[in-house]
């Protein structure tokens, strides 16, 4: 199957932008606050603004109406009361600017009558004038490398992400959160109500397109489950697509209609949905990223077997215990492995195996690479997780050397590299710990080696990208 | 049943302090780093230094042997190696020092027929000589009020929190974790292979301990799980406990007979032990940390219906599902609170229920306060979780006023509180946001309002939370 794409770059690189609907004082999140942020953000293209009284905005001449233009915007952005919004779509009908991102909220998702008759109404102008409408209630594209970044990082970073996103709010926090550990966003766009693109819409679009490798979705509902179905399941075999979805619980399902006017389905539907499609299925934000850091910095798994480097008896078990809960194994070393393990480890306080506790085994850079070597070695084990603790005064521990650059060029240069994560547990110690920590975190990741705050994290996020990898493994490439 | 209690203060309140195999040199974790420590930490008694050979160390005069002091010390320190320990308990023995610790490692936790011969005469010695031994291979006491604080936070703080752990590293850890956030320690003891005096002699002891309000238990294994179970059953009813279990798994359980040289047991009969003592179970050090944070500083809990404060309707709807997830209740609020939310929160862009989408809540502290006292009226809500969002880059929100006394202020003063938590989520944004996420989560704490990093952190605490509180109202109280 290759179904006919909608072509929706022009949503993401338009070379001219009006905005209705802006208003001539700053504040709140409306039309303004976009107006002010493509002008932080660097947007070059040609930026018209509507405006029926006023001659100037911001120092931005206005035009009284979209036909006034000197030509038809690229990317059309309303933001006006939903009341007047039908009228605006006839106006953009009329000077051919089929490109359109509504920003207005007050649709079906009020739950009032007259917000789902003008949502019906919104539907069949578009249908009738074949224009590509983002929204309603939504923030709509966004694009660092055009600089059409109103929201979310500013000026935010390119990169392998694409996001789709039925919350602003949300993609606005992931396009920061990948943003502040070097992972960039080729294309984010928050849908809103969805009334008439879909989320399969740009599921499809982005699972062609170039610049985007890992897809982030949340998703609250769809109208089309069956496109959906076979576009994730075509699209994963290429790219991992990573899903938040909305509404799992009753309570959660109740209030996506309050948001976006969806029906989040039965959850017991969507869980067969992500095990048919091999999409990875995430509870939280935090959980989302860890996922997608691995995904975008890890070559691909060959298996589930954890070894895990660590420092202290109860840790060490504790760690063992946490791959173990999230689906990963803890495979016993081959007795080659055990006999280096031995030489280096010493018999007395530590211990040699997996998990190996050797709390020394971070402080320097040689004896550090040293046992990843001992562990691509190993045919038993697929994955390194390195408890990178870091100095603690509880823990006496000494200051380490500055080795990211050194040790995350041997992992990368390795011929025989398997995916390497380290955790770095900078939570609950003095001020001077978390900031020593988070910055560590930081160099790791813009390194290209995953680092996260906790081992749970860190095993989480493999544990999902390891059976992604398994599964396709196991399913072969599917027929496209 | 109110068994006969060993007095074991002395290990927390020594007066005087014998050190056996304290080297000239420093570095290290042996005797020499405990004396340092000891020193730093203020330690008030005596201290004793035994060394055959040098006639000071740190410019305290040591003593030639045991017998050669001029009395028998509250405590005794042992970081001899292995195969001289006998022959030191013996010199205990002699002079009356009945309570001792046992530093170092080399015993049946190194699977070597050696070390466990050693073992077993270690605990032949102490039960011919009634001695008292913790240890071996473990951290020993911790006592912040005493300023025995030679391992862990130090100088430390006094708090209502005891620990029993058989993991050093994992009790460092928390002492610390604790402590940055606030919440004392009253006593800490890490027991090692627990060869003499086992998890349920301390647990004894702090049951009946007035200083301690709060026990978390790193366990591996024990020797005596009738006497654990009856002890746990018993305590629990007056003072939460707080397991992290070592060994769940098939792997972890192996590692533990390296560690301590114990057996973990099945796991199912574990979870058999938490549901009959209704201990709270915990997986990582996070969530042990979260949980006792709750219990510290919360009123108890008189149901599991959650009212979820926050900004977003996507984060709204996942919130939502994690609390569900986590066997919490989302109640749909009654009318009348229905009424009062409706007359607070705009029409447009918010949703007034439960979960409350309305981001401008936490702005200022009267309409914060407005908001949890119709909580606080409203008989379907007993929990609390405030999404107090910082400002990021990408949200474009303002800056907050400080009102972290104000509101804290308020709810532990009002007359209908309910356990309130607050969430801040400073994970993912720039080195600044860190900074001041983390500044305001430690400000929460410390004005005794528990704050978490991210909200499934803070629904999982609160779900420990609630069942623990519930479970003891189901139960009643036990005959004891």
């Amino acid at each position: 199957m290759r179904e006919k794409l909608l072509d929706l770059s022009k949503f993401f690189f338009p070379q001219s932008l009006a905005l209705m609907g802006v208003s001539q004082k700053s504040g709140g999140l409306g039309g303004r606050s976009f107006l002010e942020k493509y002008l932080i953000a660097g947007y070059k293209g040609k930026i018209y603004l509507i405006h029926p009284q006023v001659q100037e905005i911001m120092g931005i001449r206005t035009y009284p109406k979209l036909s006034s233009l000197p030509q038809a915007p690229d990317l059309t952005m309303i933001a006006l009361p939903a009341n007047q919004i039908p009228l605006a779509l006839k106006e953009c009908a009329q000077i051919g600017a089929r490109y359109i991102h509504i920003l207005s909220a007050g649709f079906s998702e009020t739950g009032s009558h007259e917000g789902m008759m003008l949502e019906k109404q919104l539907k069949e102008i578009a249908e009738e004038h074949d224009l590509l409408i983002i929204g309603p209630n939504c923030m709509g594209p966004y694009c660092p490398s055009s600089h059409l970044t109103a929201w979310g990082a500013i000026p935010g970073k390119s990169g392998p992400l694409g996001i789709i996103s039925q919350s602003g709010g949300i993609t606005q926090r992931l396009t920061e959160y990948a943003c502040s550990l070097g992972v960039g966003t080729s294309k984010a766009v928050s849908i809103g109500n969805a009334t008439c693109l879909d989320v399969t819409d740009f599921l499809s679009y982005l699972g062609e397109d170039e610049a985007t490798a890992i897809i982030a979705l949340y998703l609250e509902g769809t109208n089309d489950g069956r496109r959906l179905l076979t576009l994730a399941r075509h699209i994963s075999s290429r790219k991992p697509i990573v899903i938040l979805k909305g509404g799992e619980s009753h309570r959660g399902a109740q209030t996506v209609s309050s948001h976006t006017g969806q029906m989040a389905g039965n959850y017991e539907i969507w869980k067969a949905f992500f095990r048919q499609t091999n999409s990875i299925a995430v509870t939280n934000i935090n959980e989302w990223m860890d996922v997608i850091l691995a995904l975008c910095l890890l070559p691909p798994a060959r298996g589930d077997g954890v070894f895990i480097v660590g420092g202290g008896g109860g840790n060490s078990i504790i760690h063992t215990d946490i791959c173990v809960r999230t689906g990963l194994t803890v495979p016993r070393p081959k007795s080659a492995t055990m006999e280096k393990l031995k030489q280096l480890v010493p018999a007395t306080g530590s211990i040699a195996g997996n998990p190996l506790d050797y709390w020394e085994a971070y402080l320097r850079a040689d004896r550090l690479c040293l046992l990843l070597d001992i562990a691509y070695e190993d045919s038993t084990i697929h994955l390194v997780i390195v408890d990178r603790l870091i100095p603690r005064q509880a823990y006496h521990s000494p200051e380490v050397e500055d080795y990211v650059q050194e040790v995350a060029h041997y992992i990368k240069s390795h011929p025989k590299r398997k995916p390497t994560v380290f955790t770095i547990d900078y939570d609950g110690g003095d001020r001077e710990l978390l900031e020593k920590g988070a910055t560590l975190r930081h160099r790791f990741c813009t390194a290209e080696i995953p680092a996260y705050p906790s081992f749970e994290r860190a095993a989480s996020a493999l544990s999902h990208f390891a059976r992604y990898h398994l599964t396709l493994t196991e399913r072969g490439k599917p027929l496209y």
